[in-house]
């Protein structure tokens, strides 16, 4: 472990997302994860949408509080996806991720994370947003992708490190793990100060 | 398979990096992987250095003509890491890689790759630009991630897709998949049109 301030702490993830899972593990660090609970991801109307993550964050913060104690530091974020100023959920149904695809198809969209780091006495909370850019799909594409990769775990039907990450996304501006679940290199920086 | 024009045709990746096999399963391709033989990576001086990784793959492609029969497709690829005007190889040993990641660290690079699409009547050649943005590594993180990922067979002397991916990058223009070695959409794309 390179992060020697954390070597007494008990890390705690709260997050269903392997790739979340995945993303922390490859910082060399040791955590546990919290999977069951959380919370209905509802915000108020009036917040505006690149704020929406971290209030999304901080609740699930406020909703796994009682895991922290003495020497715990809990992480919990929330990535939403970004397109022409509407936020594209995890899909309901096949149509719904059919859909939300034809949006992002040929367009650019932004991906914001928002990260809270939680102890007993102290909290840091940031965002991290990256642009990405994808080809024109046909629906023949789109239709492979949903049936094969079945995205409906993931906001906005697309996970980028999949069949359509490879063939639809032309460059991206920002953080690559941004865009799979958590600006990691971020965090890693904001772990180092806690 | 989705690219129904390569359906009677046999696809032979001429590469001995793990990540361009995973790159181009990712597109799910059926292929075969020459791993044997290979070129001295040598240039003419005086060509440019955002020509050397098309030059490469070109004579790559050359070297492994025989391979080449009616119907066979050969992908042949090379990809450099330029900074300041000055190509990074392989390093040599691991003071030549903390020597490397020493001029990383801090600052922007390229990463190039050219990529070569041969069959026995024709060729198409491109490349792909990625800049990458280092974060400012300590002496201490730069000799962790050498002895603990032994990065002797990457360009540069990192893997975007290792620990110090996740730490040091704090963002991407392009294609992410680039920077592992592979522009795997454009890829895409040439062989549907090939």
């Amino acid at each position: 472990m390179i992060l020697n301030n954390l070597a007494n702490k008990k890390i705690l993830l709260a997050s269903q997302s392997p790739r979340r899972h995945e993303l922390l593990k490859g910082i060399d660090i040791e955590f546990d994860i919290i999977a069951a609970g959380g919370i209905d991801e509802i915000f108020p109307e009036n917040i505006p949408i690149n704020d929406v993550p971290i209030f999304l964050a901080k609740e699930k913060a406020k909703a796994f509080a009682n895991f922290i104690q003495e020497n715990t530091i809990l992480i919990t974020a929330d990535t939403i996806v970004k397109c022409k100023n509407n936020i594209l959920n995890k899909p309901k149904d096949r149509n719904d991720a059919i859909n939300m695809l034809k949006k992002l198809s040929g367009k650019k969209h932004k991906v914001i994370t928002g990260v809270c780091i939680s102890s007993i006495n102290k909290n840091k909370c940031f965002k991290a947003t990256s642009k990405v850019y994808f080809n024109k799909l046909t629906d023949r594409e789109i239709e492979y992708y949903i049936d094969k990769y079945k995205p409906f775990d993931k906001a906005g039907s697309y996970g980028i490190q999949e069949w359509i990450g490879f063939i639809a996304i032309k460059k991206i501006k920002g953080s690559f793990y941004n865009v799979m679940g958590l600006p990691i290199q971020k965090l890693y920086k904001e772990l180092q100060k806690f």
